[in-house]
C-alpha cells in the first residue's frame, strides 16, 4: 500500500510539493538495458513546462531533470541497470510570499479545508502536494515508460475548453504542437484563445477535456476484472489533480447504444490477421487490449485559484471572502495533455511487464 | 500485485467463473469485533440475484452465501475475529450445453478473442471469469464493508437506460426498490419497460447509467494524489465488467464550468460547523472526502450477448456470422446497481481504515 | 497490503481456521496453460496429512482438496486459465469439545493472550487461525507452484529433533520417505523415535530443524536488496507457525569464517559454463540465485500444547495452572517439511515470473 | 510489488548506488504531525558513517542528509505533513578509478556474476546497488520511524566477530557507544581489535553476529501468519546486504528445548498486569508482540572484497585470479548495527500503523 505510488511492475513513486526544494520520482522495476538520453526525458518535460504562453501559469521553472541512480553511461546517453531510477527536478521560482496571507484561509475548490481535517495541518505554500507542479514527476516517469514500449505511440490533445469543442473531422495530430492549447483542430485556436482571454480578463478559469490515444499497443495486455487495462488507465488519469471524469472508447455514450451498435464486429484482413470493423470499445475488451487504438478521455475542472472573490471560511471557522492572487493556469487542463500521456505510457509499460511475467514472451 | 484483488487494508480477492462449481471472495484485513448476520449479506445478494424480472437473465441461481472463516458465533449472528473472511456462493444452474457450440467462436463485444490472444485459451463456458456472475462476490464483500462503516449509507439507482433519462426533480429513493429497474423516478418505469421490451423483442440489448450516492462519509478520507478517494472509487467501478465511463460530482460537465461556478463556497452553519453551499465536487476535493454526499456515476455498455447475427471470426481465423443464444440480461446495467454500491462501500471502508492507520482515531 | 497473502506475481492468499468448516487458498497470477492433476496436489497434501504415525497429531483429516476455479479440463487432468485458482479443504474431524474448557485460559507458548490483546477476542477452537492445519493450504499452493517451475526439484528433510542431529555423511534423499520423521539419515530413525517416545510419555514436546534444498533453480532470480530471493525465502519460512530462526547456506556459521573461506571461487567447467567450487552461499549471492543448490534451514519450536501443567493466567486475569489436552503433534516440526518445501516452491515460482516480467525471457 | 520498497503503511523506498551522484529514500505513509529535527536523523547516520575507526572503510563520506519534501518548519525543527518524505545523501568520495580494472571481472562472494546473468549488465563501480552505502538510506528512514513510535527504544550490539563472542553476563548498553565495535562487553574490545588487526594484516575480512533489542513495544502488533511481526523483522534484516541468517528469541536453540522449557509462563504482576516469567519467545508469540523485549539476531558474512587472491572468471568466461583493492570494511558487520536497528524501527512503526488501521486506537 502506498499513497504516492502507481503501477506494479513498472512502479512509480512521486514526492515533492509546489514550494519545497525539489520534486521527483523513483521508478522501480524498470527493465535493465533500456537506453535513453536525458534529452528525451527533457523533451516531454518541456511540453509540460509552465510560462510558455499567456494561457499557462507565469511561474518560471526550467524544470531541468537530474537522473541520480539506476543508470550507467552508454554511448552518448544512458542505459538502465534494473535498479531504481531516481529523477529529481528542483523548484527555482517558488516565491512563497505570494501565498503567505492565505495560510489559514480555505480557498474554495481547493483541498485546504480537507487537508486540515485529514492531517491536522496543511502545506499552505502554493497548494503543497496538490500543486500541478507535481505532475512534472509523472511526465519524467512517463518519458522513461515510453522507452520500455518503444513501438507504442502515445499522443494527447485538448478536445474541449469551456463550452467549445473541437471538430473531429478536422483532427490533425501535427496541429497539436503548433498551438498553445494542444488542440488538434486548427479552427479552434482562435475560439479557445478568445474564450480564455475573456476568462482571464474576468479573473476566472476554464475547464477542459483531454483525449489520449495509444497506437500499436499489442493485444493481450490487461486482465479480465481487477487488473483491467482500462481500470488502471482511468485510475491513473483520475490520480491527476482536478480530474472529475474519465472514459474509454465510446465512454458515457455507450449507454445510448444497443448491443449490435456497440459491439465491434471482426473480419480477417487481406494479410490473414484478425481485424475489427469499428472501435467503439476504445481498444479494450473485457479489460484486455485488442490491438486497436486505445482511446481515453478525461475532464479537468476549471482552476480553483481565481481572482473572483468567493465566500469561504478560515481555519478558525470565521466566515471570509477570498480571492486567490498569485500565478495560476487559467486553464490547467491545457498542460494536462503531456501528463495524461505520461500516465497512459506508465500504465501500458506496467501491463506489458505484467503480461510478460504471467504469460512469458509472445 | 494481484489481478483479482482490490483494496489495501479492507482487501477483497474474488475468484470463480460463470460455470465453475462456485465463486467467492476472501476479505482480508476486516477489523475484528464487527457483528453481522448472514441475512444481512444475503439481503444485498438478493438485490443482485438474477431472474427476478423479465428484464434480467433467466438463469435461476439462489445465490446463497456460505461464510467459511474469520468469524465466531455471537448471539444470533456472527462476529469477525480479524482473520480473513472467506465467503462462497455455489453455481447451481449453469447448463454448460447452452454454450458448447460457440466454444471456438469469438462473440463480438465479448473478451473471447483477447482472452485467446492473452492466455492462449479461454473459458468458453458462459463468459468464464468475465461473467456478470462474478459480481455476486463483490456484493457479498460490500455487505460486510457496510458493517465496517455503519453510519455511512450507500444507495444507487439507474438514471438512464438507452436514450431515456430520469428527471432528478422526481427523484425518490423509496421508489428505487419498487420497480425492476432500480429507477428513482416512478415516471420512467413505463418508459424503461417499453424500451426494454422493444429491445428484447429485436434480440438486442441496452446500455445504462448508474448513480451511487454515499451519505455520512466523514471528511478526511482519501489522499491528495495516488490514493485519492475518487481515484479508488472510479477504479473500483471500472473494475466491473462492461463499464466504459466513470465520473464524480459534476463529472464531464465540469469542463463547461468556469472557476467560480464550479468551486463550492463555504460558510459556517448555525451549529458552528463548516458547510458547503453547493456540491459540484461530488463530496471529494483534492482526493479527500469533504463530508458532503459522495456522488459517482458509471456507464454500462449494452450486453454483448445478443440474438442479432453479427460478423466475427473463430479461433481458426475463419470468418463467421454469430448470434448468441442462452440466457442473458437484456440490460446488464440494471443489476449493476447493487454492484456499484458494493464497490463504493468497500472503497470507503478501506479508506476509513487507511486513514485510521496513518492519522489515528479522530 | 494483506495480512494473509504472500508472493507478488504468483500470489497466494490463505484463509481458514482449525475448527471452521473448511480452509483454503486462492492462487492469483498463476500462468495460463499450466497442466496438472488433482492427484498431484493431493500427493503433497498426503505427505503433510496428520495421523500417519504416532509422532503426529491423531486428528483424522482426509485433507481432500477441491479445485473450484481457474481451470478447465484438459485430458485426464486440468489446465490453468490464468484466472485465480481457488482450492478448498474441508475440516472433518474438528471435535470442538476438546477445547471448550480452555476458551478463556491462556495456554503458555500459544497466541491466546496476544490475540485477545490485539483483536479483543480470539478463536479458542483449536488455535483458530494459528493452527498447523492452516499449512495444508500452503501445501496445496506449493504443489501448483512446482508445476510453474517444473525443472526445479524441491526437497526437504528433518535434520535435528531435540538435541539429536543427523550426520550429513549419511544423507540419503530416498531415506526421507521411508521413515516417519522425514529424516535423510537412516541411523537417526531409532534415535528420533526413542527421543520422541520419551517426550510423549512425559506429556512434553520437541523442537526440530528442517532443511530444504532446491535444485535446478536458474541463475538470475531475485533482486539485490528488498526483493532478495533469500529474503523472500526466509520471510516465507518465518510465516509458518512456530518458526523461530531461518538461515541460508552457511547461515549463522558464516560469522566464524574469514573472507577467503566464505567466498565461493569460480572456474570454467569442461563444457565451457561457469561453475562454483563451493556453495557456502547456499545458492544465493547478493539476493540473486547463482544456479547452484539453494539451501535453507529453519527451526521449529516444540509444540506449545503439552500435558505438563504450567503457570498461566486467564482472560479475567486470574492466575491458573494449565495443561493442554486434545490431539497434538508431539513434534510439529516433522510435518513442517512439506510445508517448508511449499513455501520455497511458491517463492521461486514467484521470482521466476517476476524476473520474466522485468527482464523478459532468457 | 516493488524490488526496492519495504513496509506497508510506513513504506520506505530506497534508491542509489555506491558511485552514483547520491542515494536516498522516500518514506510514504508517515503520519502527519510528527515533529523531528534534521539533527536527529543525522545522529543515526553518524553512527553508521564510515571512516570513524580503522575497522571500517576509509572512504570519507560526510553523509549529510537533505530533507526535500513532506515537511513544514515547526519551531527549530520540522513537522511531517502526511506527504511523502524524500531524503537524499550525496556521494562525495566515490573515486571510481579504484574499480576500473575490475569492471569485467567477477569478484568471488560478490554479486557481479549474478547481476550479469540477471540483468545483462552490472554497475561495476564499487558494488553498485549492492554497496553497503545503500544502508545509509535505511538509517535515515529508521530515524524517522523512531519518531512515529517515540516510546519504543531500539538498540543493537555486535555479539560476535569471527569466532569470538561476547559474554552476556557483562552486557552493558552504555559500553556499546564507547568502543568502535558496538560491543556491549568491554572485555571483548581488545579481543575484537586483535582479531581484526590480524585479519586486516592478512588482507582478509571477518563475519559478525548482531543483536537488536526493542523495548516498550506495545503488545498486539503483528498478525498470526503472513503479516507476522517476526516475519517482517527477519525479512527486513535479511534485506540487508551480506546477511545469511536471522532468528528471534531463542532462535535456532529452540530446537533443543522441550515444550515446558520453551513456553513462557505467565503470572499477574503486583500492579495487576499480566507478566511473563521468561522470554524465550523473544517478545513475539504467534506473530504478535507480547509486550516483552523483542530480541532479534542476524549473521553477516565476512566482507567479500579482500586482498587475498582468489580464483574466479571474467565476463568473457576466462579463468582469472583476482584480489580486490580499494577501500572496504574489514568487518562490514560492525556498521550493520545501526542498520539493523533502523530496519526494526521501520518494521515496528509499520505494524503500529497497521494495527491502528485494522483495530482502531487502543
Amino acid at each position: 500500500m502506498s499513497f504516492n505510488t502507481f503501477g506494479h511492475m513498472f512502479r512509480v513513486s512521486t514526492w515533492g510539493e509546489s514550494h519545497g526544494k525539489a520534486l521527483g520520482c523513483v521508478v522501480d522495476g524498470c527493465p535493465p538495458g533500456i537506453t535513453f538520453t536525458k534529452d528525451e526525458i527533457q523533451f516531454y518535460l518541456d511540453k509540460r513546462r509552465p510560462a510558455q504562453s499567456k494561457y499557462t501559469t507565469q511561474r518560471r521553472e526550467p524544470d531541468q531533470v537530474k537522473i541520480l541512480s539506476g543508470v550507467l553511461p552508454e554511448g552518448d546517453g544512458l542505459i538502465t541497470t534494473g535498479a531504481p531510477v531516481s529523477m529529481i527536478i528542483e523548484n527555482i521560482d517558488q516565491r512563497s510570499k505570494d501565498y503567505s496571507d492565505i495560510a489559514r484561509k480555505y480557498r474554495p475548490g481547493h483541498a485546504d479545508y480537507v487537508y486540515d481535517v485529514k492531517y491536522g495541518l496543511h502545506d499552505y505554500r502554493g497548494g503543497g502536494r496538490s500543486s500541478a507542479r507535481e505532475t512534472a514527476a509523472r511526465v519524467a516517469a512517463g518519458a522513461l515508460a515510453r522507452r520500455v514500449i518503444p513501438r507504442v505511440v502515445i499522443r494527447g490533445a485538448v478536445i474541449a475548453i469551456g463550452p467549445h469543442e473541437i471538430d473531429r473531422n478536422y483532427w490533425d495530430w501535427d496541429e497539436v504542437d503548433r498551438n498553445p492549447f494542444f488542440s488538434p483542430d486548427a479552427r479552434t485556436v482562435k475560439i479557445f484563445s478568445d474564450y480564455l482571454d475573456d476568462v482571464r480578463k474576468k479573473g476566472s478559469s476554464a475547464g477542459a477535456v483531454i483525449e489520449v490515444v495509444a497506437e500499436h499497443v499489442p493485444a493481450g495486455l490487461g486482465a479480465p476484472l481487477y487488473g483491467k487495462l482500462d481500470q488502471d488507465i482511468v485510475s491513473g488519469l483520475m490520480s491527476i489533480n482536478a480530474v472529475k471524469g474519465v472514459e474509454i472508447g465510446e465512454g458515457f455514450s455507450v449507454a445510448k447504444l444497443q448491443g449490435e451498435e456497440n459491439a465491434d464486429e471482426m473480419r480477417i484482413d487481406t494479410d490473414g490477421s484478425p481485424i475489427f470493423l469499428s472501435n467503439h470499445a476504445g481498444g479494450i475488451l473485457g479489460g484486455i487490449s485488442t490491438g486497436q487504438l486505445i482511446v481515453a478521455r478525461f475532464a479537468i475542472k476549471p482552476t480553483s485559484s481565481i481572482l473572483i472573490k468567493q465566500r469561504s471560511i478560515d481555519a478558525d471557522h470565521r466566515e471570509i471572502d477570498i480571492a486567490t492572487y498569485g500565478r495560476h493556469d487559467p486553464c490547467v487542463g491545457i498542460r494536462a495533455v503531456p501528463v495524461g500521456e505520461a500516465m497512459i505510457a506508465c500504465t501500458i509499460a506496467d501491463h506489458f511487464l505484467r503480461q510478460r511475467g504471467q504469460k512469458g514472451c509472445a
